[in-house]
C-alpha cells in the first residue's frame, strides 16, 4: 500500500526531546532510504521542537544508509528568537546514528522587500511531453513510485546510456497521488532527482551525498514544481550539485546544494 | 598589537567536550565579530574534537553578535567513520550561543577520481592594481586590518557611491603579515568580503547572516586567494550569497554559500 510523504515522515513525541517515527518501506534505492526522505523525518522532529513550521535552511550530514524500521529523532533546540529558531537533530536507527541535522525554522509568509531574481525557472516542455520516471525493484528504484517525476527529454538519455554530456538535470516534481508540497516536502525535492553526474560522460556510477543544505524561500502554490539541478565542479575527489524549485506561479520556492563523493576507484 | 588568525582562534581543552578560546579585538564590524572569524574559533575546536585537520563541509547557523571576550565551545563527535568524522558544535559567550556549527572532516589529499571543471579563476588586475581595503574605525571596518582584501576595481564603486549594479564582488584575499592560509581559514575568507548587495542599487544597507555553509576542496596552495561572490536571488526577505574561491594555482579551493536577511524595513 502506498505511504504518503506526510505519514511516511510522521513523528510522534516520545518526551525530553525525543521522537520515534519509521522508515517506510518503497522509499528506497537500491535498499537504501533517500536521503531527503530522510531528512524529512528529522525536519518533523525540528519543526516541532522548535515550534515553527517552516525550514530555512536546514543541513543535513549523511552518516549512514537507512533502512525500513523504527527510527528515533533527538532533537534540540539552540536558540528561540523572536523570528527564526534554531535546532539541531540526529535521527538514529537501534542508536546507530543515519543523519545529523542542523536548521533555522520560522513562519514563512509575505515579505514586502525588495526583490531582484537573475534567472527564471528552468524551461521545460508540458509535464506530458517528458519523461516519466517509473519505479521498478533495481533502476529507477523503488523510491520513484513515492513521486511523479518527469524529465527533460534532453536530459534523460543517461537511461539508455546516451548521456547529454552536460551534467544537468531538469524536470518536474509533484508529490504521488497529488499530495501537496508543503516545505518540509521541499526538502524531498531537491534530493529527489537522478544525479546529475549520470549526465557528464565520467566514468562515475554513484556518488553518495556527503552534505545536502536546502534554503527555503517560500511555500509552494499548489501544482508541479520546475526544478533544475547542475554540477560545475568535479574535482578533489568531490562535487556539488546546485538545485533550484520555482513553484507553478514562477515563484523561486528553494535552493539546494550538496557535497558528493566522487569515489576514487572508479578513475 | 595584531593578533594573527591561527592566535585569534586559538582554543584550549577544558575537558568534557568543551575548549575555551576568546573573541580577540578588531576583528569586528561595527562592533561585532566578522561571522566567518566566530566560525574558525568553532571549527578549531571541531577539528580537535574530530582529530582531523581539515573541514570538508561546515555549516554556521549565526544566533547572536560577538562581542570581544571569552567563549566556550563544546563540540561533540556525532560519528567518526573511518575517512570523515561528523562534529557539532555551539560557540558561546558567558552562557548565550552565538553560532551554532554542523561539519564533517578528514584529512584531504591527492584524489586520483576524475575532474571536471566548468568555471576559471575570477579574471582579476594585479593586487597592486587592485583596490585595497584599509580598516577605518567605521567603514571599512577594523575587521579589515586583518586582512589584506583587494577589490576588482569594477566592484568596489559602492565605496564611493557608485555601485556597479551588478550584486557581484570579485577579489584577492590574503591574511595580513602573510599568515598561510589553512583549510580553516577559508571558512574565513568565505565571508570576508563586502556584501554582494552593495553593488546591488537596491536600498539595502546591511544583510545579517542567517546561514552560511563552505565546502573544502582542497588545502590551498600558498600565496594569495582569488575569490568571487555572486547572489542571484533576492526574494522572500531573503538573499543568497554563492562564493568561489581559488588559489594560485588556479585550483577551486572552496565554495560557499550563505542566506542573509533582506530586512524589510528598508524596502
Amino acid at each position: 500500500m502506498a505511504v504518503g510523504l506526510r505519514d511516511a515522515s510522521a513523528v510522534r513525541p516520545t518526551g525530553d526531546g525525543t521522537w520515534s517515527g519509521a522508515i517506510e518501506p518503497g522509499w528506497d534505492i537500491a535498499g537504501n532510504a533517500n536521503g531527503g526522505y530522510l531528512l524529512t523525518i528529522a525536519a518533523r522532529a525540528m519543526v516541532e521542537a522548535a515550534g515553527r513550521p517552516d525550514p530555512v535552511s536546514v543541513t543535513a550530514h549523511f552518516l549512514a544508509p537507512g533502512k525500513p524500521g523504527p527510527v528515533t529523532v533527538e532533537a534540540d533546540v539552540v536558540r528561540a528568537g523572536r523570528r527564526f529558531v534554531t535546532a539541531s537533530a540526529v535521527l538514529r536507527a537501534a542508536d546507530r546514528p543515519l543523519v545529523a541535522a542542523l536548521g533555522s525554522f520560522t513562519e514563512l509568509g509575505p515579505s514586502g522587500g525588495p526583490e531582484r531574481v537573475d534567472g527564471t525557472p528552468p524551461a521545460l516542455p508540458p509535464p506530458e511531453d517528458c519523461v516519466a520516471v517509473h519505479a521498478t525493484d533495481t533502476f529507477p528504484p523503488p523510491f520513484m513510485g513515492r513521486l511523479d517525476l518527469r524529465l527533460h527529454p534532453e536530459d534523460a538519455g543517461f537511461r539508455d546510456g546516451t548521456p547529454s554530456g552536460e551534467p544537468l538535470v531538469r524536470g518536474w516534481f509533484r508529490l504521488a497521488d497529488d499530495e501537496p508540497v508543503d516545505t518540509i516536502a521541499l526538502l524531498l525535492a531537491v534530493d529527489a532527482f537522478p544525479p546529475t553526474i549520470f549526465n557528464a560522460r565520467l566514468p562515475v556510477a554513484w556518488t553518495p551525498t556527503l552534505e545536502l543544505t536546502a534554503h527555503v524561500r517560500a511555500r509552494p502554490a499548489p501544482g508541479w514544481l520546475r526544478c533544475c539541478f547542475r554540477t560545475r565542479f568535479v574535482t578533489g575527489g568531490f562535487l556539488e550539485e546546485d538545485g533550484e524549485v520555482w513553484d507553478e506561479t514562477g515563484h523561486l520556492v528553494g535552493q539546494s546544494r550538496q557535497l558528493a563523493l566522487v569515489p576514487r576507484g572508479e578513475g
